[in-house]
């Protein structure tokens, strides 16, 4: 299988939407990585939620949508090959039985497996928004993490430019509908800036990555409801800012 | 929202996918028909996994995919209105207290809200493939039904006509790689065919219906490999029946 998926490649909106954890998809030749059947389906092999999220954006915003059909535990897209955290032998309390002691040779055949296709694609379909794009990449996160609760329910987290993402935060926090932070449950210094930083900061594009807690995107219609919520907070962002979708769009 | 949601409209394959329990959505109107957090998530709300078998499908053989964007606790579409359990009270274990006493009129108004529109988008879907459109229902089901484990894991159920289904699970127990059976874990004495008989069976067209165990297609992941693995079946399975899809195609 080919390791990115692209959705309603034709989308007239400059937004670009990236799922890299959409699928917990682990390729036969590297026999389930020693994971256990309940690890293989966690929140340790994939973002649970997150894809339905990225296709309901997409469809609100005729934007394009680009996700991982690989689980991040063969390689995870947002982050550098050079990062040890690529193939992470260890996922919160989730070991990785396969990935703990990687040679450098099998680092470079899944990078070349899935990364390159990965980011070369997302490259090419940001090209294709000329110089207009707006990068915001979807994730979700754990309502528990070491047995801690999170009380946050979105959190925004920026690049180099927090721009987008202190507008965003300013609207939902305005909203109040969910527990909103800027840099929650993560932010650029844990490492998941990557593909803002190499798609977006460096293309000169606003950019943003919105997490949501899994718990609220657990059925098709939470992931939907979500979406459309989140379509909404991102208009009145936009609109803040003086950015006019329509105006930028290709 | 619309009760009834399309993908891929102008597919032009002769197949319509259907998924009339593909989400758990609960318009706030009816205030959650009483039902507690986790029975609003559970199989009694939806099909786990089905719509994501659907949406594979549908980008398998460039078909039509019909689906319900309403909790079958609303109105079960795949009931006709004058079946009581098109507004079940209760659903295996799970009951649904906005449902044990539902006037007439609250019939009539939930009928004229979901299942009118469904119904007839479906049918105007199935009207323009001219006579040659092939029906089939996607669903899945619980591993455990009143504490007994069930052990099929894919089941094809036909209305009067079983040519299509008996031949499909020819072809599923061929391959063997799931435990397949026909009219399990329900048959058409269960009321389950009430989409087959007036979309498929009153129109002279090819129809039925594959039930999936719903662990089975528990990730994005999972839903994707079952949509593949069932779209090589149906192909094996066309073509024994001598049906040629590109021939029989708008």
């Amino acid at each position: 299988m080919h390791p990115v998926a692209v959705v309603n490649a034709n989308g007239a909106s400059p937004i670009v939407f990236v799922c890299e954890h959409a699928s917990n998809n682990i390729p036969n030749m590297y026999h389930e990585l020693g994971l256990n059947a309940a690890d293989k389906i966690s929140h340790a092999a994939y973002d649970p939620g997150a894809l339905g999220v990225l296709r309901c954006l997409v469809n609100e915003f005729d934007a394009v949508g680009v996700y991982g059909t690989v689980s991040r535990l063969i390689y995870d897209c947002n982050r550098p090959p050079e990062a040890a955290s690529a193939m992470p032998a260890k996922s919160e309390k989730i070991i990785v039985p396969a990935n703990a002691n990687i040679t450098p040779a099998e680092r470079d055949a899944r990078t070349n497996a899935v990364y390159v296709p990965f980011t070369n694609t997302l490259a090419d379909i940001i090209a294709q928004k000329g110089g207009q794009g707006i990068v915001i990449t979807i994730h979700s996160f754990t309502p528990t993490y070491f047995d801690e609760p999170r009380h946050v329910e979105i959190g925004v987290i920026h690049d180099d430019d927090p721009t987008l993402a202190s507008a965003c935060v300013t609207e939902l926090q305005g909203d109040g509908s969910f527990v909103c932070e800027i840099n929650e449950p993560y932010s650029r210094e844990d490492g998941v800036a990557h593909t803002l930083n190499l798609h977006g900061t460096k293309n000169g594009l606003q950019n943003a990555m919105i997490e949501v807690r899994n718990d609220l995107i657990a059925t098709p219609d939470d992931e939907m409801k979500m979406g459309i919520y989140l379509a909404q907070q991102l208009r009145k962002t936009f609109k803040s800012l003086g950015i006019d979708l329509n105006e930028v769009s290709a």
